[in-house]
């Protein structure tokens, strides 16, 4: 039974302050042994790469080789059915043409003082995806991540994934190739990151890394930071539905367990202001539980982390809702533009009752790599802006300089850094 | 002496790669020390600091109160003479009006099948900003990092800076009200870094921490990321210069001391075709040298990280600097457009023989919080982008969604995600 909150408790500030604070990951103590082998395959190279690899994925890569190749993206090819390859496609289309239009304008602009300003913004040269292997391996996380940075002009996008006792799931493949993935290479944990940050023979290194991974990798991807960029971290998913009781509960409840059955750390939760159909839709989620294949990770995510909060009225949802900073936020309201506007953190927010959040983890285009835990308040989704990067531009004249030299000179004097005077000084003879 | 590679020796390529590697700071042991201020301010709040303030900054804030007062602003703009604080406000208005072109915009359209796909940016509610104490204390970081934050909408700009000894730069006090800081705490080190990201019974917890910070700072903000957001860590700073023959050769020096006079871990680098010019520099850079009153400490940078690399052709230069990657790169040629075009990673470019990099440092406009050691290989300056979020949308009606749903459903089914299929397939009855 998931959590049940009301607005009207005398205790619901306390409550709910508790339900935000609740951890719903346990970060392992990896540190010490993700530092023994990142800094292995940094001094070793492939031969630490084919050791780890031996051991944690009993693999052997000097059999397979460390490279995926082409022959073997055909067999995938082969192996997967027209109707799945299809929809990839479709999803790859999509994404493609949304994430298009995130590609951001260069400017240049002069002045009033006759200073020229600007940037100029350029890809990324080459980037490292992680994927997962085993069952978290989705080919449509490796359209979310590939196809952004393709469509950013990423020249060499380099996918790494582990392939335990050397299973690899075809669909991640037919993925990769669609999304235009350049090279694949069958490594996996902190050791394919810390070939991708530092190189190994047959690696050549990146400049930044993303994807998901579990604890080794996120501890690798936080140490070889600032040699190579990271993205952000992903904690465990999570859901905001904010109904109304004009609902079918039934879809309520299938938005809530579609959530629950990532992952027993997920977490949904439904904020009404109907106290009828809230137990409708929690007799309706008990009820479509028994029936789901993934039902037992969902029940466990319901019960230890799922929530309804009852409202008094559905205005007093948005500053509930800024708190919670939901990844994925649905109104499955009359107005949902109305409540929008006046919610600030969200990942991803899904308009009305007909935009299951699950249409954007597939196929409506937008990025499902969504800020979590909360991090919504201070973070976005995935999107071309992860694999570009801005130079600007400053460009003076003789004339302009003399207009800006005075004071940079006051101010260089001011923090006593006489050198930062010349070199300006000296352009004036002042 | 400054390091001296030519592109035309026979082992350039491995004498480029090994200065690349040089690294140019140390750093410090500090893991276990922030961690435990961090945990003990986590849990005693303002007693804890108060105790910590004690002892690193020998101050007694429970005397002065923790935070800083109007009557102490105003006593600060007292002090400041009327020069300075003009150029404070004349570099506070040109930062703001340039910032300002960098506000991103919202997106809203429907697609070709009808569904309507965008996002909305908004404002980070709260920002700590961290501000050094001592004599890396300058009132133009602080105008850096607040203008952009308030030309954003941060609701709450929180300034921390130490107050060792009690003592307090009037600058920084004056160009925090410049810029619109709204609250100003006397606390420094891992222990405000520990304030902003938990809160105290004084100071409310913010949602991103920004500015630069000495090692017990980066190690408390490393700590801290997840909770809230984080800025880039900074390194020490560094200039390219990349110059032919025709720059007087007193200027380029000008220009390499500038960098230097910073820290001895500063790097100043001058590319150049002209073995003379060179020449004429070096002898520049010692003759200067000797009248600078920082001149120790930018002697000690020229000597451990200074470098002059001489090309056959500045053709060269774009591939070097390219993998140099410099926080400042100015460009003191004929044609200044025509190399950059052919450059690509650099945080901030300075363009003609009239634009030194102090005029960014300053009064230019453009940000100086600039990507250092190599990062501008995946990293951008700071901006207004980095106090907003974007939450995407997305909306279907139901004709939307049964365009959508079938390919949805395919995916699902292939991830063996059978909820998540439900959630759509419920909705049209498949």
């Amino acid at each position: 039974m998931a959590i049940r909150l009301s607005s009207r408790d005398a205790d619901f500030g306390a409550r709910f302050s508790a339900f935000l604070a609740t951890k719903r990951e346990v970060s392992a103590e990896v540190d010490a042994t993700v530092a023994t082998i990142v800094d292995a395959v940094r001094a070793d190279g492939d031969k630490a790469l084919i050791e780890f690899t031996r051991r944690f994925d009993r693999l052997d890569l000097g059999a397979t080789g460390i490279a995926v190749g082409e022959a073997e993206l055909d067999a995938a090819e082969a192996a997967v059915d027209a109707e799945t390859r299809a929809a990839l496609a479709f999803a790859r289309d999509r994404i493609e043409s949304h994430h298009r239009r995130q590609k951001p304008a260069d400017e240049r602009y002069v002045d009033a003082l006759g200073i020229e300003l600007g940037h100029r913004w350029t890809a990324i040269e080459a980037v490292g995806l992680y994927v997962p292997g085993g069952t978290a391996s989705y080919p449509s996380s490796v359209l979310m991540n590939a196809v952004p940075a393709k469509v950013a002009g990423v020249d060499r996008l380099v996918m790494v994934v582990p392939t335990p006792d050397g299973v690899l799931n075809p669909l991640v493949l037919v993925a990769a190739r669609l999304a235009g993935v350049d090279e694949i290479y069958r490594v996996g944990g902190a050791q394919a990151v810390a070939a991708l940050a530092y190189g190994t023979e047959t690696i050549r290194p990146v400049d930044k890394i993303v994807g998901p991974g579990n604890a080794y990798v996120a501890a690798a991807k936080r140490r070889v930071f600032g040699t190579v960029g990271i993205d952000m971290i992903a904690g465990p998913s999570e859901v905001l539905v904010i109904a109304d009781g004009d609902n079918d509960p039934d879809w309520i409840a299938a938005d809530l367990l579609a959530q629950a059955e990532h992952d027993t750390a997920a977490q949904s939760i439904l904020m009404t202001d109907d106290a009828a159909f809230a137990d409708a839709v929690e007799a309706a989620v008990a009820r479509q539980l028994t029936r789901l294949p993934r039902g037992a990770v969902a029940a466990a995510s319901w019960r230890d982390y799922g929530a309804i909060i009852l409202l008094g009225d559905l205005a007093e949802a948005p500053p509930l809702a800024d708190r919670i900073a939901a990844e994925h936020l649905e109104l499955a309201v009359a107005e949902p533009e109305t409540l929008f506007e006046r919610i600030r953190n969200a990942g991803a927010v899904f308009l009305g009752r007909h935009t299951p959040e699950v249409i954007g983890d597939y196929v409506g285009g937008s990025n499902h790599v969504l800020p979590t835990a909360r991090s919504a308040r201070f973070s976005s989704g995935l999107s071309v802006l992860d694999f570009v990067k801005r130079t600007s531009i400053l460009r003076c004249d003789a004339g302009g300089l003399r207009a800006l030299g005075p004071a940079a000179i006051a101010l260089a004097k001011a923090e006593g850094l006489d050198a930062h005077g010349r070199s300006v000084g000296i352009r004036l003879n002042l």
